[in-house]
């Protein structure tokens, strides 16, 4: 179960950052369906490292081997195995890692839970591990993309900058026309200017994404305890360094009175709609045809290149200074991991719907 | 799998507002536990209805009668069935709902997956489904309980009036001893003025509760998909009326710089901790020993004594004024559902945890 | 997991022989569908104690209760929760096994397991669990009844009592003529005679039951680990007293060639049958439209009225005689319990197919 | 959930026949647990074609590459992923398969389900998917191993001819010394003379295997719906052309009376243990302590090399005469996977008692 996503629509995923490999298997996959590999790729490519100069370095061409489960480009429904081979191990870099526990990483608690770790590049706690998710993401927004359901991440906040509009006003298109991946022009350079200063203080900066996700039809979710919000929560909070996350009017309304948030139905160009959407698309855990939306928090992430004291892995107080080529702010590449996420968690439930539907 | 909570230590639920009874079955706990029968009633009446001014006037006991898996006392190994039985049956109150879509419930969208409702005080979607979460969480909280974790949430916000402290400043003490289970007397006489006013106005709002885990050991959580933190989100989101959920430094700390939050390990009282804890007790998914702290954002109840606007069933506008008893705000009874799903995630994860560690 | 049957179709079921009340919850029923009752409590009523003169004179109305999950008679999508009373409860009457592990009963294995048990009836263990899959079974059965699939079990071997004709040359129309279960009246008048002897000796004996499964549409199933033969499988050896599991051709075929069973494809009546059914309907784990059909071997009961040697729970010698009311033969009211739990894998597998489907 | 098998120790599998590879990825393994790697390949070696004449000739090494889940030789209890490359692909050899439906196989079953199927060596349903059950188990058997469990399965008839001694009777270490696996000599010489037979006709041959696993300590397995027989029933009805399976006593006994079966319990070498075991080491759905032992029969391989007549794709009849490399009979090679199925089962258990055990 704990490297297992999905209810019938199924992603398990393997590998550490400096194994052989990272994959995993899709299960559950509608068959029959012909796949796009170069949209695969694409969001691969998204979410590579050294896209851009406020990403890290480090080389990967990340290109996926798909070994079964495909037959003359169509799905059939076994499952789908895929490998990502891992191309820049040069596990001495990470030699430095063996003997301490990092501030803020994984290293303490996977030696307590496992009582051994792969301390190279962090091993199995590695974000490189999503890289198999993109994957399972991308054979999902596919499908999902029949149906006319589009799901889009971006940029909203990095440190204090904030992109002060309503995803409404925003022009999608120009998402990916930046570094940052933030729509709105004047705010993505203020955010590369931060980003710039907070790297070349061998520092780190947080931020916030924001989800938006089109023509889910009414009916969608589950009632009690997997909700749709809750599912997309779990999906959310899986994702390393994600602090928080709250869909429709969320933390910032919790100020509001019910007269002023609740959403009334109305019967516009023929469809049942509501004037005001604070529900963010989801009504008892089921959507309601409006528009989903949610926001992510991400931490800055832990390595920062400045030296901070720790613990050895024998309980003495060390210094430790990272060393490599690590991403400053992680947002940008972390844009279509979110993404990847909401369409296996999209398509699960679409699927569980079809089962009773008939 | 909708109506059921956990993986080893599984709730089932069942029941509506106006059904016979709510229920539940509790599968996967631990055999020849001496369960103390007062806590788990204590717990219900935490949750009950009309226990102060500021909750519904709706009277009901909530006697939980448990039909087996017990012997002599003690849990057998055998799944623990139990019910609710609901007394406030008044079909006749709810008739005015047949025919309408209430805005901001689950009326629209359960018509939507289902193709049909229990429209009686919104039937499954109605929170009284959580009585049977109360008495699944009573249960793992004593088990937890002998291991000397401890779980307490509280409110910390109520519309616009917050309370300024940390956690540790707090008397958790004094949490039961107001209407509003918020443990700083000053703020919990303003957010109970601010509850009458709101009540007087027909009206709702919304709020922050904190929960505290005390003494988990490090190690319990998992490092991929079901991180102890997501497992934690989607237990709350899974929260009739919960909007957003963070932990640690959360969404508060999104402008920070990593060199600013991260927890730098120490070795004291002879046990390795951290200086600080914006991780929030969780480090990679798995707890690091340290307290786990998270807030779970909650929107004013959708049911306000206000006239609005809405759909009939056949899509004509119409108004609609709720009648009968309801929330102002559902925080104080929220306090112990959130303490429920938090015990039986916690419990899962240890019993996970055991599976390995023989 | 262990009180919980079937992947998106479930039943949990919880309860002992001689607490309050056996009973379950149905999660994941179509929505929408209308219940007949009556046919409800006739499965239940096939399954009773004290049908006839070769059953338990224990009495139980066994009346099942219907707490949620249906609305003005239709099944609403949420969980249907549900309790059949103990009435025949009369703890005394077991007193005596208190203190020691009848032979081939669950009473040792229990102990070991769970470290406690509830010795009244065998708890748990008693087959009177079976009664809550009775009802999960007659729901799934009715709803499989409108898409014309029915599934017919009958006993076709007492002790050395055969059955020897192909379930196609008999009536199934008399198999509930007789207290054995059987459709030809011969033979069923032979078992019958067979168990009046071993029950005036206070002794038990074995047999076998036959299921056949009619209009299952070709491509139901999985291909890998859970063949429909073994969630069929599954189903049956989850069934007390159950030793053995074969379908098709099954163990009486293990001494043929591959040229005297391979089912040959026609194309006949405007579609593709088999000239033979040596695979019993189902080929790679899917079903291929052709009858299902299978063999449960039943172990004579372990109680019977003869003094046994065994040990205490101290692990002294003793002697142990059975006291009440017991089945010499439990075949003719297993009958309902496997086309209860046959009918629950169908739908399950149905409705996994339908979420493809679309 | 169809390719993946187990609860917590679980193991997903993909790949076909003729695509890239075979893989799967263990999940929920132990950690810290140094492998063989010399026992997995011994295992893989087992299961592997052209071993012996009676085996098919197909030519693959069958080495299996681990990507993920160990480091310096020991698990981390990250997911084991691992591939085995398919070396033997041409797929022009099955360019014939492609326009009909072989008799007996999964061609049609497969194209009904999924509307599309990979014709290349029967593909998914090709038995080649079992090399990646054989490395599961063979990690499961290891660990197993260690707390001095054994799992030894062999064949005991072919055809006719039949192994009439009980397994105590039998020197297991002779079964590895025989094409056949049988730890009877003269048995084994002439079930390999009637496989001779049988291969010269281009026919083939059905059997059974006998499985025994020693050294479970009682209290293992779950009482209600995956009792412990039904999960290993479960898991040998997965195996290709496997049609039946019986424990303990099983089909053999239903003749048998309850006074004749019953196992008395008496204490003997300081423990408590059965004067008979036709129980077959479980009660109630768990392990007595005793022996387990069961019973699995295979049909006939559907691959013959005789000329038979099918139907094409478009519902045509055609004449169909196999070619290449086949087994006249599976048993020989289906021994491995018996035991590495059975090997999951049982660790999966004893991980899920150990959860409660502490």
């Amino acid at each position: 179960m704990p490297n297992t996503f999905g209810k019938i629509f199924k992603l398990t995923t393997f590998g550490e950052s400096h194994g052989a490999a990272v994959g995993g298997v899709v299960d559950g996959c509608p068959s029959n369906f012909k796949l796009d590999f170069n949209l695969i790729q694409k969001e691969l490519d998204r979410r590579k490292p050294g896209q851009s100069s406020i990403t890290t370095q480090r080389k990967e061409t990340d290109k996926v081997e798909f070994l079964s489960g495909i037959f003359e480009g169509k799905t059939t429904g076994a499952p789908i195995g895929f490998i990502i081979k891992n191309e820049n191990q040069n596990p001495k870099d990470y030699e430095n890692l063996k003997n301490l526990f990092r501030p803020s990483h994984a290293d303490y608690t996977y030696q307590k839970k496992f009582g051994i770790r792969d301390y190279r590049g962090g091993g199995r706690s590695s974000a490189r591990e999503t890289v198999a998710r993109v994957v399972g993401g991308a054979i999902a927004k596919q499908i999902l993309s029949k149906q006319n359901i589009s799901i889009t991440a971006f940029v909203s906040q990095v440190g204090e900058i904030k992109l002060n509009k309503c995803y409404k006003e925003l022009d999608f298109s120009k998402i990916e026309k930046n570094a940052i991946r933030c729509p709105d022009e004047a705010t993505a350079k203020k955010m590369l200017e931060k980003i710039d200063k907070i790297k070349n203080a061998g520092d780190s900066i947080g931020g916030i994404i924001k989800c938006v996700i089109k023509n889910v039809p009414a009916g969608i979710g589950e009632p009690v305890f997997y909700k749709l919000q809750a599912q997309l929560a779990n999906a959310m909070l899986g994702i390393n360094a994600v602090k928080g996350f709250d869909y429709g009017s969320g933390f910032e309304n919790v100020e509001k009175k019910g007269s002023e948030i609740n959403d009334l139905f109305v019967f516009k160009n023929n469809k049942v709609t509501t004037l005001t959407n604070y529900s963010g698309g989801i009504q008892g855990g089921i959507s309601n045809g409006e528009d989903i939306y949610f926001r992510i928090a991400f931490k800055p992430t832990a390595t920062i290149l400045k030296p901070q004291k720790t613990l050895s892995t024998n309980e003495k107080a060390v210094g430790f200074t990272a060393q490599g080529k690590h991403d400053p702010c992680v947002l940008p590449r972390a844009v279509p991991i979110v993404e990847a996420m909401s369409a296996m968690v999209l398509l699960d439930n679409l699927l569980i719907n079809n089962a009773y539907s008939k």
